[in-house]
């Protein structure tokens, strides 16, 4: 099974960059299913009704969100009407939304998780607990599991990656926005990344206009962030999964920027 | 100038690896100068004389460290005799130990700076200040500066490589221990890379054996951490510097593990 | 029924303190039951089989804990066989301990709970989740409950008090070591303290020695906290619970030090 | 010389409270400065000219602020302005507003100075650098120094109060919103308050609608908060200086609310 994962989609330039991009990058490696993490997509934090369906509408299969899942108040009024939406699954009981949902790819299922980390985070459940049962459960019906580790910590998201490594046919991580050089198969079959980084300004600090980020930073006087204007990137993972085992047998990092132009 | 940069060097495995790796490396990239972050050097955390002083032996002119600086009681000792060993500028007046050094490239001089950030780790004074201050003075003298900006946070540390676009040489992080794959050259000249990673163990969670990290992940009891033992991995950095005007003309990753074998 | 609960008892300071005025205490409010928060206990960080019998042979019957539960190795030998040493209540399944217990009051049933907040801790359970469990089970047999919330902020802590009115008989919090002046009888009758302070030293910062912790503080290096020497104080408080209903009728908070003698 | 301190006002109900019972406390004390931590009197959070000076029509002299001073726009048009409203002295340079201010009593000068802690807070300048050198150089003017100082943890502000104890007339906390029952005068001769409580609603968590604040510690959803309704309080400390040594001779907290009225 083939399967495609594009990083924090943030704002337009990042919806922009997926519409452009996702052709090229669908025609070059294929992929049965696009999961693509779009807790930024709405003017940097949050997503919107419309802009899920959009980005459905530019390819992606499964839309994974993260800490800003809730930054706009639209999100109350259709996440439970959209199972393909998920948000991190270790959310207390009573909150709206799933954390997970399956995909049919030609009669086999794929389950696609997406779940939070907590250190340096805000004090959900425990993310172990979470996939521990998740993961489990679905590997009772398919050896397909997609898991997508909101996190800050790297050795939060290392650690997850061990924990479910043989259990989950890729753990990979998202929220940094900073793309990691650590993509491998771990000795269990998963393929796991630390972080696939994001999808949106490349000249920005992590997506925001760079001078309110670092007045902030430079006199802890609040700041207004915005999506910040210019150069664009995609930062993107690619997986291939055994078809009887639901071991990962590849994953390539995805970085494209001026720097890194899309060789045809 | 041909400057080479070694990520948190973690145990023995780390110290091993780069005794057996640096020669190769130096044959291959012929730096001028090598750098090498020690802050884990000794058991993971800290480092004492004798491992300083091997570190030189295996090829390092300068050794960087950060939040660890002080775990071994050792340093007291030997900080304030060892120009070349040099712990984040940053922290308050009265604290032993240098932020920075010199070293003389050819009757050129490479001014380097070690630095911490605040976001997610402890208080300490503010390394925009601290930059600010020592890369503008240090230019009066020479265009060469490179800093070893050790923080948590993507956020903090791309924010300070566009701080210092065109006034640092290059502005490369550690801490993390994960290897981002963010190279690249800002416009204003400046080599930049979120974490060059680490060097040491590689089927640890950031060096350390898996399962006390993971037991204390899951369970918040506390856990005695100690350095992997196994396969082992070097992670660093390659600079080249204009000699003339001190920006960076390249800026390579170098990642040596068994899935990443040394090429010849 | 009449408990009285004391405060945060750090080294010896602290347990020479419980030794000497616990009996004066008891023979002014004749508690029912007398209740010792000890994790700083064993030289201000956890505790150890020692010094919990000797806090009983002082007169307490329940002894509870806080972040620093696990600080001495020796607590897991015998956590288990103490049913009266109770740690919070919201670690995770699996960890050894308790988080409640139950004593028998002339027939009648007190259940002592204790729990951990999340808000500038680590990241555990939720105790919201498991405060409203426990207390919803104690409250099918007794309306006598005693919780022991160990938290650093005040918003979590006075949350948890009104989350709790009129289901806990008092909701006292543990673990700034600095009492609050905010006692009182919430509308639904659970008296409520944000803290009732420690027990040992008079003069140190939260019990430590102060060179240590103010060099900490200004330098950022390590330090080595001890227990202060000198002057010590007593902070505790003493409830009285309407024995029909387990509403609470009286709370008052009790401080001895050399500035407010014991007056008889 | 005396001085009256009055907690953080919280919104309307904290600006009704000070302006209906400051008349009433200036009768009994006879403070001959009184001030005001002001950070969240306008709607919980920052506040407006109007609102300033509507508090010093209600009889304040100084306005202290704290984390929330710049949560209105309008602080930026007039903080400049008006020298007897200070926020904290350790934010970084080039940053609007002064950190103290000095007042005129019967020819004696009372410096009064803001500073914020750093623990659990944000990274900001040092409190302890920045109040060692501002409460040495108004020691050589005057010996009368009041410091607010503003800050979460129990150890720092504790901490702090020894730090400056024989060097500040008063050392006292705010931030946390509830009042600590340890003023005490140091062995210096410094008054020492941990939190002075704050004033407005009395049925709040820390002065917030209890619904939405609990709902977001146990759901981690965004929460809308505002002041609360209802029954209201003030937490205030007076202060009686020497005037010939500027060491203090008497702390008195004070506590109105419906269970402790104010006794004529
Ligand atoms: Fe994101
Ligand atoms: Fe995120
Ligand atoms: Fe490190
Ligand atoms: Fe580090
Ligand atoms: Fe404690
Ligand atoms: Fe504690
Ligand atoms: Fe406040
Ligand atoms: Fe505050």
């Amino acid at each position: 099974m083939r399967l495609l994962f594009v990083g924090d989609v943030v704002g337009r330039p990042g919806r922009n960059m997926l519409e452009s991009h996702l052709p090229q990058l669908k025609k070059r490696y294929k992929p049965q299913v696009t999961i693509v993490n779009g807790e930024n997509a709405a003017s940097g934090k949050g997503i919107t009704e419309k802009i899920y369906k959009s980005m459905l509408g530019f390819g992606a299969q499964v839309v994974t969100l993260g800490n800003h899942t809730w930054a706009r108040n639209d999100i109350f009024a259709f996440i439970n009407e959209e199972p393909n939406l998920i948000r991190p699954i270790n959310y207390p009981p009573g909150v709206p939304g799933n954390g997970q949902t399956s995909v049919n790819v030609n009669g086999q299922e794929l389950v696609v998780i997406n779940a939070m980390g907590r250190i340096f985070m805000e004090a959900i459940d425990s993310p172990f607990q979470a996939l521990d049962k998740a993961v489990d459960e679905a590997r009772k019906r398919t050896p397909f599991v997609f898991v997508d580790f909101h996190g800050e910590a790297t050795s939060e998201k290392q650690a997850m990656g061990w924990f479910l490594d043989g259990r989950a046919s890729a753990v990979i991580g998202t929220h940094t926005h900073i793309q990691t050089a650590d993509e491998r198969i771990l000795p269990g079959g998963t393929a796991y990344l630390t972080d696939v980084g994001m999808t949106g300004p490349y000249d920005g600090i992590i997506g925001m206009e760079r001078d309110e980020v670092m007045k902030k930073m430079q006199t802890a006087l609040p700041a207004k962030f915005e999506v910040a204007q210019g150069r664009t990137q995609l930062n993107a993972a690619f997986m291939d999964i055994d078809d009887r085992t639901g071991n990962a047998v590849k994953i390539e990092r995805i970085l494209l920027n001026e720097d890194h132009p899309f060789a045809e």
